[in-house]
């Protein structure tokens, strides 16, 4: 999605340690017009799939989902990281490392909120080694309900996660895929 | 307004501990075309500010700020919640107890997407005793932002965050404004 690529380009830094900072539009403060534009992009790319729900993890993948979700016309769940299994009633859970900060986290979501009859379609911010979509994907599975596919805003592909995905045979829509990433450079590429 | 108030009736769960369960809806499952009419309703009352960002806290406050923004036409920043200050640059700080976890967070926002230009109008699902309205407030003077006012999804009036806020001469809009609760019985009450 050019438009995304180009706000990478322009207002993006790419930090020691390979990390990427997109706060300034995406996921500290958040421009809603560039959130529409990809809610809009994923209905296009789903266009032929009847999305039930829309799933995502927080904190930060709860925008862009809950803008997304506009266009598809369905609630979204967001599944919740605790370190303390304090919520009640029947859950979901399963455990997440974040790249991010090292730490393992139970990740948890109401049993009410997604059944056998959801077809789930996942969004997130980014995609590196894509432990939150093993979790997420672990958590639709103990539900039964079906995955018709997963969003991501920006996707670090030499991080292997959404190649691990789609070897899994989940269809993964990326708006931007950087192949290469360096402090004065970044690379993208398409899937084919 | 009514139609917050009807759902609360409808498919919200009182349970121990003085606690309000609208995970259905609000904070875990997200009704996407709730959250717009609320925002809709915070747009007609706060029509004669001019809003140049819209401040939450994660993450349960992203869902409806960012939908919220949308008619604003302005940015969200939502602060973070952290027990390990990583964030790199220059940030506000302020510290925050939550009343759920009964934790202290120290909540960040960086220096950069906050300014004395701002006019800002803070937005969050939950207010009750106020604690995480006086962090949010408090990153905004560090700033030397105006607070335009406080929109609020639920607040439950007799924990006394809300007159709190009222009485230093915050301007709280909270769409539904909850009197006395029990297991069996919601009262709604208004400001005047």
């Amino acid at each position: 999605m050019k438009l995304l690529e180009e706000r990478i380009l322009k207002d993006g830094i790419v930090k020691m340690g390979n990390v990427l900072k997109v706060d300034s539009f995406l996921n500290h403060q958040m421009d809603i017009e560039l959130l529409n534009e990809m809610g809009k992009e994923w209905k296009r790319l789903f266009a032929d799939e009847k999305i039930s729900k829309i799933l995502t993890i927080e904190s930060s993948g709860i925008g862009i989902a809950v803008i997304a979700a506009q266009y598809f016309g369905v609630p979204v769940v967001f599944a919740k990281k605790t370190q303390t299994l304090n919520l009640d009633g029947d859950l979901y859970t399963t455990k997440v490392e974040s790249f991010t900060h090292g730490k393992v986290y139970d990740v948890v979501v109401s049993k009410k909120f997604i059944s056998e009859d959801d077809n789930i379609l996942i969004i997130d911010d980014f995609l590196a080694n894509g432990n939150a979509l093993l979790g997420l994907t672990h958590i639709a599975e103990q539900a039964g309900a079906k995955v018709a596919g997963i969003g991501i805003g920006i996707e670090k592909r030499y991080q292997g996660g959404g190649d691990m995905m789609r070897n899994k045979g989940y269809r993964v829509e990326s708006l931007a895929l950087i192949e290469r990433m360096s402090e004065k450079n970044i690379e993208f590429g398409t899937l084919n």
